[in-house]
């Protein structure tokens, strides 16, 4: 019947061709690695490139070549800088040549983790399994790999509000619900539970947050006080969060004695564990996080410390139940058979937002296998000793000043020099960070602490050796007195 | 100060091991692709195979070498099979060579498309322009990519519902609106839509779902009745969700009356285009999604039609401010600069749930780039013709009862044989599809249509030839014949 179609591909014309470009980006990119320490941490794209990216929706092809030609002239020298050995900026990994070999494949392969029966799902479940036993959460608990952890906190305030709310929140939402839920943290609390519980539809106010004592750890004795007026107040304290590395100073709460409260109180207890939920895998450090294994739920980054390329977060919930009910929904389009391709009794997209899945979990499941997690241990235990140590190269220095207790691997500091207004050395270490990003050898990030502006090194990177921490201090000191000279000139 | 630290790597200690193990990835996932048709479309993992997966995390390393080797063996020849000529469940893309290249050098360079200043905003920025002209939305209009359209949609009715509360409802919360808000679809909407809703805090009950026509598009009359009901009753109508393409037959709802209906209304009206969006990008079909280009928003994938490798989805929303004002939350840690690495107007996580975000606009821009969208509006005409053709073969077969009309490139049938009750159809209909995946030959997937299970294949693949689907109907024939057989025998 009929004549036949017509039959173009998105296959290439030429394999060998494609073989070929192939094996370069390979080179490229290994050399890109390899060569990290020779090139500048960072640098603005020059404008005559920036001007490139404006062209219309291309409806010609250009093909392969040119297209990786682009890439190399185009992208590829104006990153970032997270691949380099003094970057510290912000709480990034830097990946790794094989990360990014998985990732390759990951797309060769190209299944759907949303469901349906193939061999992915067996590596997820695995990656998932691991991901229990370093958090210590039992093995019969929910998990899901997701993007990173503003994800994975928000589907486990979203199991949380399900499992805690009394009535069907699903079906009848938040208005229905006989008193306002209120979850609690530390105002040292990430920014992304904010946004999770605003999008769950409770409203900033339904957020909590109580004071720190003085190494920034969750002031408990304010919580119990909290809890208690709400309660009295008519309104529903439904999670505490913990936050094992916050993300200002690396500070880690009071696990153990959280999940005391919250077992006495009966609140849901979460741990954010995107920064320091990895520290359980160092016999040396885990007594840091001590009590996350008792949480209900726990979010957790393996691009940050662990350098798995973006993206890769898990999230772990101990009530499977409870986590499946929040998101199963099992149209007729994608109902389970008992054998084939769509059979499977446990499909990750009842576990979360997506539908359409990756298959992140294929990076995690190799470099886990590649390196064994004693090593990643060793390099925990390396990036909090660099931050020790920068630590005490700061305290050393009378013209800097360390500005609170270096937590984990994070330090923040800022350039006193001679002295000044806190509004003169604000402006002085803002100025200060913008030349260091631009002389291209550290790149550091900030934050603010009491109002105070700082440098803040968070040393998550497999790649720093001491030697770049001392280049760190004498780049600030350096920079830091021209400034100075400059301002009294 | 201090001696020396410890100063372990993940980079490998021998570069050029590692080297040559990439190449050999590199031959291996291309002859994978080149090889596509000769496998079996899809096979059951071996229980062998499965109970590799329950090792303990592994402490110890074994190498990338003897990783990869697990990889090849036990992992990449058990996959869902949707890089096949002949898959066409569900609404999945194939996947290309380059775009999974493109994946290997987004995580080499691996930047955190969050924030800060990079080359990579302008690459996603193009990309998201690209994607603001093929669904015809302004320039100025906001738009991010995420890992899907069920992020996308999510992404959208958060704007809308924060855009049309009247209310602050970030601030506020769902409980606090004075009328409970409505968002309307048909019957045959994305089951993403409901999880959407329902994690907002809205209910299950806030989607009105409305009947459909004998074309299986939004019945406009039942709709005006509704909203007129609703604002009677006190609610407060917010949205309506048309769908450029219906998961499960392909119909497109009729998007210019339903947006002349919203301007009427003064309601948001949502295209959710994860299947249909791109049409648009064709000459021959563009027509069929008239009246996208008024959504207030639109959701699309990029991984369906368009072939790149998972994940790639876009969201689009008309008003840029709303869409920002919907996310936006900009702590000290993450304020932005005026110069250097953490300057940048404009950054992503301010328009969407993650702060960390990978490079999925590199595979998007190196693949337009390669084949220009001309060629993949080609594609997507050659699968609508392909679909139709399949109509044609279904409707030549007596035996065969095609059970809705094609809808782009979908097409929906069953084995009806010799006749029997509805209760007998579906289960000799469950039964075929499980073999037909048995056998290895093709893969199409199901629904359910008014009771009747069906056959499914979305035709969403740039490898399938006119002859596959000869094959597929033979195949149905051979086996329902042989089901029918064996009952009767």
């Amino acid at each position: 019947m009929g004549g036949e179609l017509p039959q173009e591909t998105l296959d290439p014309e030429d394999w060998t061709q494609l073989r070929s470009l192939a094996h370069r980006a390979i080179d490229d990119g290994l050399d890109y690695l390899q060569q990290a320490r020779q090139r500048p941490v960072w640098q603005p794209t020059p404008a005559e490139v920036a001007a490139q990216f404006h062209a219309p929706l291309p409806r010609a092809p250009q093909g392969a070549e040119r297209a990786y030609q682009d890439f190399r002239e185009q992208v590829m020298p104006w990153q970032m800088g997270n691949t380099h050995p003094r970057f510290w900026g912000w709480f990034m990994g830097n990946g790794t040549a094989f990360g990014a070999v998985g990732d390759f494949l990951a797309a060769i392969v190209n299944p759907n983790m949303g469901g349906g029966n193939h061999v992915g799902n067996l590596v997820e479940n695995q990656v998932v399994d691991w991901c229990k036993q370093i958090v210590g959460l039992p093995r019969d608990s929910g998990g899901l790999l997701v993007s990173g952890a503003s994800m994975a906190n928000f589907v486990a305030l979203a199991v949380a509000r399900g499992a805690r709310a009394g009535i069907d929140v699903r079906a009848a939402g938040v208005a229905a619900l006989p008193r306002p839920l209120v979850f609690y943290a530390s105002t040292e609390v990430h920014s992304c539970m904010q946004k999770a519980i605003e999008l769950l539809g409770h409203g900033t106010q339904a957020l909590c947050k109580l004071p720190v004592d003085a190494q920034y750890r969750f002031d408990l004795a304010a919580l119990a006080r909290a809890v208690g007026a709400d309660r009295a107040a008519g309104r529903q304290p439904c999670a505490v969060i913990g936050s094992a590395g916050t993300i200002n100073t690396g500070s880690v709460d009071d696990l153990d004695a959280l999940a005391d409260f919250c077992a006495r109180e009966r609140l849901w207890f979460h741990v954010d564990g995107a920064i320091g939920a990895v520290v359980a895998i160092s016999p040396q450090h885990r007594h840091l996080v001590r009590g996350m294994e008792r949480a209900d739920s726990v979010a957790l980054d393996l691009h940050k410390w662990l350098h798995i390329p973006f993206e890769a977060g898990c999230v772990i919930v101990r009530d499977r139940k409870a986590h499946h009910a929040t998101f199963s929904l099992t149209p007729e389009y994608l109902a389970h058979a008992p054998r084939g391709l769509a059979s499977g009794a446990d499909w990750f997209s009842d576990y979360g937002l997506q539908l359409s899945r990756g298959f992140r979990a294929l990076k995690v499941w190799l470099s886990f296998k590649e390196h064994g997690l004693d090593k990643y241990a060793r390099l925990i235990d390396q990036n909090i000793a660099q931050a020790q140590r920068l630590g005490e190269l700061v305290r050393a220095q009378p013209e800097l000043e360390l500005m609170a207790p270096v937590g984990l691997n994070i330090a923040c500091f800022r350039y006193r020099g001679r002295g000044g207004t806190q509004q003169q050395l604000n402006a002085r270490n803002e100025e200060l960070l913008i030349r260091l990003h631009e002389g291209g050898v550290v790149a550091p990030s900030y934050t603010r602490l009491d109002g105070s502006y700082c440098l803040r090194a968070a040393i998550v990177n497999h790649r720093t050796r001491s030697a770049d921490l001392e280049l760190f201090v004498e780049q600030v000191l350096k920079t830091g007195r021209a400034l100075e000279a400059d301002a009294h000139a």
